[in-house]
């Protein structure tokens, strides 16, 4: 019999059966009736789930791919601009906005640590004004969960747009992209969202739209103004992935019927009972102790053992994937997503499997504690 | 119970059941071994379905994203490159060459015209040299099927490199990129290829490599090199669509088994069909009466009647979707496509239905017949 399969990585997440049951269903022209009436309503949903007025823009590319159009609508040749990173998508956004011809400011911080307004206002002090600021909300390789309001907040003050990648935290945990004032956001269907990967997303405000004005580097395919003129008339510049577009849509309805709070607070139980599971079972946390990291939980990997090996022997032995890390953190850590379509039971299955393959690789843990640990601490119930 | 719908566009096109299923499997992770197994066997398939031993490069966008790539990864600020352009897709390659700060000449032929070698010969020769030369293959606006073979000879002939739009002809007429010495294949999931829209492919020779190394304009999310670099490593740059890839394979599965000689001896029974149905029912042909136009068949509108009453009456009285015109043939024309996972009796069905609608707004056509001489034509069997 096939092997079942097991999902806990910060993206793709699990997808419910709802969902790939509308993946299923025969493909819509997008220029059709039947699909505009799908499309405005993702399209009102995604302005829901970002707690915006503002135009949420729908592309068909991966998460880099919409925070690319943020640079090449809002930048100019020279932009003078701020990335704050802190692991590898913070230090991604850098080298993208570098390969377009902006200056590129750094505020970074070594990889697992979380930046702090008050860096950020010292920076911005010591420097020559920049435009935009780039923020890394949950930042997916390290587990850090950045306070981005006060971030944005600090960028504001120094007169600069706030640009956020959200792709792992949108839906996960709360972001208010008008009642913090954020100007970009850019999210992605494969984490908190419960759809495949496929489609990302730049939420713009007014503010920024201003600074698309003054933005001189050429874009076709992810250029918002055309794209906002289309999704004005419910149409779309270029063919979309319609079925992605559809699974959304249910996805969405699961997640705004269930209510935004709820999806925040069944993030942080999954997150806090993650990290109790890990240290019952005698391993050192990676990612911050603390309930706002709710999307991934990071553990240094035992003395003498390669994350590799963990992964590849869950994967291959137990159908089970979770993710190592990544760059620098290569073999040194692993990460258990608890994003979008996961429940306690998953968490308890992903700390079984991850003890039982640590004792085969001969790892000195403690065994038996972990998933029970992890169902006590969720059964404790609403956060504070 | 809910109107039965049919697909009659030139894209997105009819999806088998077989790659609707596979769809609504449940999400691989895309550096997981099972998805890794998928993937090599897509590029394979899609190395088989170009007939090049070059790479295919996968990217998770539309057919216009893939071009746009072309753009990105061959030419410099000030690139000379020569669009032949004949419809609504020509003329938005040069377009998007223009955004990027090409210097573009053009072949221009009125919509519907067919590019001749010739004509290019005598343009390549009357101007400086360019490096590129973009040429549509089928060109979905007007159902113009271009003579790819002899127009890429021509471009070689004169040191250029051939870039060939073929999103909605690979698959459905004959395109041998080796052979024939193209340096660039366009295509899209969406069409004959009878996957859902969300991908798309830019195939690149050892000729067009060299092109890149030259390049200079910027790019991320749409970079060759670093597709290349990951395909080679069966990983991805980015997060893929990985539920469209999976569906991606099972069609071209089904393609392949089939054969590719079959599906192009079907896309020509399909096109002398539809063009003999419209032709029954007094309705003027616009697309060429020849069997390369095998993709979609475009027919003059009666005197006095709007293509968009039509289609718009097709849709919410029939549940039939086919296309109007585009630019400047808005209302002039309408369009079926007749492209992939696709029969005798779509054909049939499209005809019967645009009859009926006709026929109800009044338009002097004769009834009774298209169906039945479509279905007498595809039955004369194999093309010479």
């Amino acid at each position: 019999m096939a092997q079942k399969r097991y999902l806990f990585t910060p993206g793709p997440t699990p997808v419910p059966p709802q969902v790939l049951a509308a993946l299923a269903e025969p493909v819509l022209h997008h220029r059709a009736p039947d699909f505009r009436e799908v499309y405005a309503r993702v399209l009102g949903r995604l302005q829901d789930v970002h707690r915006t007025e503002s135009e949420v823009l729908l592309f068909t590319c991966s998460g880099t791919g919409a925070f690319e159009s943020a640079i090449v609508n809002l930048c100019s040749p020279g932009e003078r601009v701020l990335a704050v990173s802190a692991g590898s998508f913070g230090e991604r956004w850098a080298a993208m906005a570098r390969t377009y011809g902006c200056e590129v400011e750094e505020l970074r911080y070594s990889w697992g640590e979380t930046p702090t307004a008050d860096d950020l206002r010292a920076k911005l002090g010591a420097i020559d004004p920049v435009s935009l600021v780039f923020l890394v909300h949950s930042e997916t390789s390290t587990g850090v969960v950045a306070d981005v309001q006060s971030l944005a907040a600090v960028a504001k003050d120094a007169g600069a747009l706030a640009v956020v990648d959200a792709v792992s935290s949108l839906g996960a945990v709360p972001l208010e992209m008008d009642d913090w004032g954020l100007d970009v956001v850019i999210a992605g269907s494969q984490k908190a969202l419960m759809a495949p990967p496929g489609l990302a997303t730049a939420a713009v405000s007014a503010a920024a739209w201003e600074q698309v004005e003054r933005s001189t580097l050429p874009s076709f395919y992810l250029d918002w103004q055309r794209t906002r003129k289309a999704q004005e008339k419910l149409d779309s510049a270029f063919t979309p992935a319609v079925s992605l577009i559809v699974a959304l849509d249910v996805a969405l309805g699961l997640l705004l019927e269930d209510g935004l709070e709820s999806a925040f607070e069944r993030h942080v139980r999954l997150g806090r009972a993650c990290r109790a599971g890990i240290k019952a079972m005698g391993l050192e946390l990676f990612s911050p102790d603390e309930d706002r990291a709710a999307v991934v939980t990071a553990a240094r990997m035992p003395e003498g053992i390669d994350s590799s090996d963990l992964t590849l022997a869950l994967r291959e032995r137990h159908g089970v994937t979770i993710a190592g890390g990544q760059g620098e953190l290569k073999n040194l850590i692993f990460r258990i997503g608890h994003i979008g379509w996961y429940d306690e039971f998953d968490i308890a299955t992903a700390l079984n499997a991850v003890e039982l393959v640590l004792g085969e690789l001969g790892a000195p843990i403690e065994r038996g504690v972990a998933a029970s640990r992890a169902l006590e601490v969720y059964a404790e119930g609403t956060p504070v």
